[in-house]
């Protein structure tokens, strides 16, 4: 781990900086993928899911004797865990809808702003060791709350042609319309463009890996919208005296066994509790079955020592975590101060994990410094706000003249004469 | 006017079809231009300012005494009127903000939900012969209610070096913090990356021609956030026999007046109509002194006739008008109806150029079908939403088991570790 002491402002970007990665070589891929599906459709798809994942599949419908088969395979535990985040994830998304509001900006001149669901979208969950059943609640619960008529999903296949049993179980469960045995670049174009088998879909949600990152990026050239820029995961701990180091310890590893690339920062006012960090990761790691790849995140990762809790926090402002959990004394400063981060996670028993899967909020967060501009998903990136106005004759007459004026003066006549027009007429009534 | 009688289902999409222009062109020069400004920053906007603009701008920053000479030469009149359209956008805007939500979704488990601003924001106002200070209106107002605390905006001068006085007026009648003369690639490229002169922004806001559309959309790549991809601007009027010809045909023409490439669509459900509309548009249109481009426009557009409401309404989310006009008898059925719009203007009383100017809904709105995933620009485009959570000891209890669970079934034994060890840590006391 790296330990940096007081390091100076004008070194603060380089210590923050995170890695970048060239994707050159991955757009020509997308491109041409891209390219082909517009073309062929499901031929596209079937050609690219031979090549990627080795495995030929003949429908890529999902159907109904699948979901019952996996209904039956999952553990009646995991089941129950599954259904109480659903809850509390219910819960916390259904509490941010919001009413339509309406104001009379002038007498007659009734203004309105109304939030519909995004008819059609396209959730992503990628494949893999791991099941990311956790990702599907995160994006189908909020989906149906915001009343979105169709909610496709795509995932990889495995070797044998099929889908982990979580997967389907929790995309059941949470009213996935159709899910789709495709992956990689190939079900983000097939989402983008629609084919024979799969909808075009206006939006698209979730994880992946870089080529399915570059794929979605390359989707909004196409006019479908995606849920935000994603990087690697990354975790920001602030502690002083008061944290309990093993916990802290436990938190850095469970961001670093993400990925050979997640960033894990521990910011600190205590040196002594630098130190216990340290000792209790380099503890900690050697029980993970996923070692290898915490060893080497964590290879990378800083510890770093503030003497005061300003520069702390202006420091943690300019990196803008993805997940900030703060352990300090005086927490409510830490929680004014901070402008630009995903989640926040507060005190010794508020684990990232509990904001992973259950506690309700969304894991589906801005990773590389886009805390700044992006929120996390939440109800309303299933939504898209209208606005409405109804003008009364009296209502003109109040606004008329100065469109009038105004539109004259961007050398717009058509636009004033609209006006005109309508308050003519009413001299003449 | 092309007029078309009850269309098939399957010729909507190519009736409704927007004209697609080849980016690959624009796209070499705008790498290009970010290239250099990347290395070599004011000299390369100076460089470009000199080649697209032909203009050689020694100081970038608008002076104060270049905003007190703006300001005597503005009429009063129009002051005025900037003043009107000012106050009902900020009206409107205001009654947007919302309140944080909280709940406990298990006991012990209390998350909540907060927006913030936008730290640093971008506008950028094209130049050209008309003066768009309208839109400064649109993005600057909401901009300092979010309570973004650096609002730069960068806007190209005239031959002379100069910028519009009523573009500098209500620049800084709106609170932007700094006025920069560029305009186009380099003007978005210097926000994306900052220069010596120009701060690094996290997100850009404003219509601009192909060169920009294109430049904000690269500027994506680089971690920047933008308000909406762009195209060209457009309107749906829908009418029936209690419609005014001479009204919706001043409505159709300012939008024909604002390019070519405007999109002009009338649906109605009367011959009648259809046939006045289009009589009242060839006799509007010889006074217009733009006529040659809105009668480009006016020869692209379509007037289509349909025998029933439903089919109507149906067709109209499917083309998802930026503008929507509806002056039928039945209102109700169509405002319940719509579901892809930007900005709905309701009755014969209520054209677009009020919504453009004055009443106070933004103007500032997804065109190109977008309305069916993005929002046009509101209060909350210049802000974001951070999750904080915080959980007791007796809620880590409550909804453990459950996150032990989950990560185990996805294979992070980490995950499941942090919370392992902080039950154990209860179980001990």
């Amino acid at each position: 781990m790296n330990k940096i002491y007081n390091p100076k402002r004008e070194d603060w970007k380089s210590i923050l900086k995170r890695p970048t990665k060239s994707v050159a070589d991955i757009e020509s891929t997308v491109n041409t993928v891209f390219d082909e599906l517009q073309k062929d459709g499901d031929a596209t798809i079937k050609k690219y899911t031979e090549k990627f994942d080795g495995v030929s599949v003949a429908d890529l419908l999902v159907t109904d004797d699948e979901i019952v088969e996996a209904n039956s395979l999952v553990a009646i535990e995991l089941k129950e865990a599954i259904l109480l985040a659903k809850e509390n994830i219910d819960k916390f998304h259904a509490a941010q809808k919001t009413e339509s509001i309406e104001v009379e900006t002038s007498p007659g001149v009734h203004c309105w702003q109304v939030k519909r669901p995004i008819e059609k979208v396209g959730l992503y969950i990628p494949g893999g060791t791991a099941p990311l059943f956790s990702t599907i609640l995160m994006l189908a619960v909020p989906a149906n709350i915001a009343g979105c008529s169709e909610i496709i999903m795509c995932t990889p296949p495995n070797k044998e042609g099929k889908i982990h049993p979580a997967i389907l179980y929790t995309a059941n469960l949470c009213g996935v319309t159709k899910i789709f045995k495709v992956g990689g670049i190939q079900a983000i174009a097939a989402m983008t463009f629609g084919t024979e088998s799969i909808p075009q879909v206006y939006k698209i949600f979730g994880p992946g890996n870089q080529y399915v990152t570059v794929a979605k990026q390359i989707a909004t050239k196409y006019g479908v919208a995606i849920d935000m820029p994603a990087g690697p995961s990354e975790l920001l701990v602030v502690a002083d005296d008061t944290a309990n180091a093993e916990f802290v310890a436990s938190d850095l590893l469970s961001q670093a066994e993400h990925g050979v690339d997640s960033q894990v920062i521990l910011v600190t006012t205590s040196k002594a509790m630098l130190e216990s960090v340290e000792k209790e990761v380099e503890l900690q790691i050697e029980d993970l079955p996923r070692k290898d790849i915490a060893q080497k995140a964590i290879d990378n990762s800083k510890l770093i020592y503030l003497e005061d809790d300003q520069t702390a926090q202006e420091l943690i402002n300019e990196y803008g975590p993805e997940h900030y959990i703060v352990c300090v004394e005086d927490e409510g400063s830490y929680l004014s101060a901070i402008s630009n981060a995903g989640s926040v996670f507060i005190g010794n028993y508020t684990p990232e994990s509990a904001g992973d899967y259950a506690s309700g909020t969304n894991h589906t967060l801005p990773t590389n410094g886009y805390a700044k501009q992006y929120s996390g998903v939440n109800l309303d990136s299933f939504m898209k706000s209208m606005t409405f106005q109804k003008i009364s004759k009296e209502g003109i007459q109040e606004i008329g003249y100065a469109i009038e004026l105004m539109a004259e003066a961007e050398g717009l006549q058509a636009h004033k004469n609209a006006v005109t027009l309508r308050l003519n007429s009413l001299d003449d009534e």
